[in-house]
């Protein structure tokens, strides 16, 4: 069986050398090693990687689309989210002239990873929302006691916000261990929606080694958590691939710590790969914010987190990074109800005023959707 | 307690607005909220970061120095290395203008994650070298099946090779699983040194998840095995932390894959962060061969990972990726004899003169590390 993914990537580089630089990168990424020395039929054939096109983008920038064999990925489980990864770009990411821009895949590949199992759908459905933008706030700072984060989380609630997530930044440390914060936030949660009727999420943080996110997840369950948030490039992609698989039930949302995406396209990375590595929800910076994405790449992120790719359920994005209630309506208006508009510090900002400033950006949410 | 991680950070900018930018990054990468809205007194004053100090570089550049709470690194066991990169740079690698450049720890931090326990001392003793530069060759291709890889093993270790690591790509595909793999690649090895007289390592590729790792090294330690290789970025730095703490006894090659240390100084990924999380050795690409680095960024990541730092036991630095036999005398001149010397394809070139061409290499490091 000869089956291919197939792999775009940016070249910067001369007209004249491109046609080499392809075969290199092709080589670079399946044997690394000259093909003169190869003498087995088989790994020629099967094997080593295929420059199927060169398109010229204009402005020294080629795009190369090299066919990699499918079989370099697999582990004992199928599909293997760090093998994937190393295939894809392991090397080649040591070249400052080349960008991860793109990946197709054969047939009955992706269900060989981790399908995303909640979705946009999943999400919905335990919100209670049907059609309207969904909304978040985040959880910070990192450095409060447990006992000060579960105050915040239930004026959030109180507000009617449709999810909490911790501060990507709020992990396991000393000053907020993750059972005691996890325990006291639910529990503050869930005393507001018994006042609010509205299923308010609260998602934690999870981080460190697989044995780590495993007691994490744990400890979440047994207080009633079916979110988590999640940093697929912090906790490493297997892990990331293997806490989903474990728990087909819970809904993950993919935080960008660490994405590199300078490197890899942020659509690719946030609407293919981390879907394909079991994310429900993309968190990503939104144009206009502390981040230097434009708006192009956020309407790609967009449309390619929830366009069918691979038989995959959508992932919802998330647009964030200093976003403002003020900016609702335009967001509203650029990505579309299959959203969830994300608010942290500028939230928090309001202080004492935190639960009306929580109801007024969902408020408008409801009504912005309704148009 | 209040200690602190002093980081270092290039950031392109203009100078008018280099305060402001050096302030939002140390804000970004601590409690990311505005200042403002923080009424809690010991989160401003012992978890915000500080900027300590700005430095013209000149061109444009400025390095930014800021002091980081080092509790926000740490775990239930100490520091742990993917919320300690998640500090450093889980935000900011967002933004196209900044570099993470160094890293100075504050007393007894770095023993609270994995001190690489074997280091160069370690990999000398194993292989009974005590003064001269080691040799280090790759088992390729990927897609060979056990016998094939296992019989290129036996003959490189024939023609009195000090290392032979498996080639990065090659994990635990079905056709050439891990186990069996590694155990006939074992024996034939041992078969060559019975030969040779010479202790000569075989470093199989971890990968994979915690779990996969931790099966992987049961399988290589039943066969003897007491050296391997893994790439950091590709199995996840939690992964990687966890497995070197839970074997002190085995020693670490770490493979620079996906590294995208575009956005990270090489020395201070490859000569400090990964010796921090647990490598013996560095594996880097070297100037003038497939890969871009200069001759003063190799040189500083040589330095990086042999000087002292933080307590830690100093690393072996392994240039590679495109190496030949004729830079030999030129390398060791340049990096000295505490190096490796890895060279993968232009020995596998020499198809039936293999043995032949690696006993020519190692006498060409034995003869210049004697000069």
């Amino acid at each position: 069986m000869d089956q291919r993914v197939l792999v775009t990537y940016r070249v910067r580089g001369e007209a004249a050398a491109i046609e080499e630089r392809a075969a290199a990168l092709a080589v670079e990424q399946s044997v690394e090693m000259p093909l003169a020395a190869i003498d087995a039929r088989h790994v020629l054939d099967d094997i080593v990687g295929r420059v199927v096109a060169i398109t010229d983008r204009g402005g020294g920038v080629f795009e190369v689309a090299i066919a990699l064999a499918a079989a370099t990925m697999r582990g004992r489980h199928g599909g293997e989210a760090g093998q994937m990864l190393n295939m894809l770009f392991g090397n080649s990411s040591l070249h400052e002239d080349v960008v991860l821009w793109d990946v197709a895949l054969p047939d009955g590949f992706a269900p060989s990873f981790t399908l995303a199992r909640q979705g946009i759908a999943g999400l919905r459905r335990r919100l209670g929302i049907a059609r309207r933008a969904l909304t978040c706030a985040a959880l910070k700072p990192q450095g409060l006691a447990p006992a000060a984060l579960a105050a915040l989380a239930g004026r959030f609630a109180l507000g009617g916000i449709d999810m909490i997530k911790d501060d990507h930044g709020i992990a396991d440390q000393p000053y907020a261990p993750f059972a005691e914060r996890v325990s006291a936030c639910a529990e503050a949660v869930e005393a507001a929606r018994s006042k609010t009727g509205h299923p308010t999420r609260y998602a934690p943080n999870l981080s460190g080694s697989l044995d780590d996110l495993r007691r994490q997840v744990d400890a979440a369950r047994s207080v009633g958590i079916d979110t988590v948030l999640i940093a697929p490039l912090v906790v490493g992609v297997p892990a990331f691939q293997v806490i989903v698989r474990e728990n087909p039930d819970l809904a993950f949302l993919a935080h960008p710590a660490l994405a590199g995406a300078a490197r890899i396209a942020p659509a690719l990375l946030y609407g293919k790969l981390f879907r394909l590595f079991g994310a429900d929800a993309v968190i990503y910076p939104n144009h206009g914010g502390r981040f230097g994405y434009t708006p192009e790449t956020c309407r790609a992120i967009a449309e390619t987190a929830r366009a069918p790719w691979a038989g995959l359920t959508p992932a919802l994005p998330v647009p964030a990074g200093g976003m403002t209630p003020a900016r609702v309506a335009e967001m509203l208006a650029f990505y579309g109800r299959d959203t969830m508009l994300l608010i942290g510090g500028a939230l928090l900002a309001a202080g004492a005023s935190l639960v009306a400033e929580t109801s007024a950006f969902v408020r408008q949410v409801v009504e912005s959707s309704d148009v």
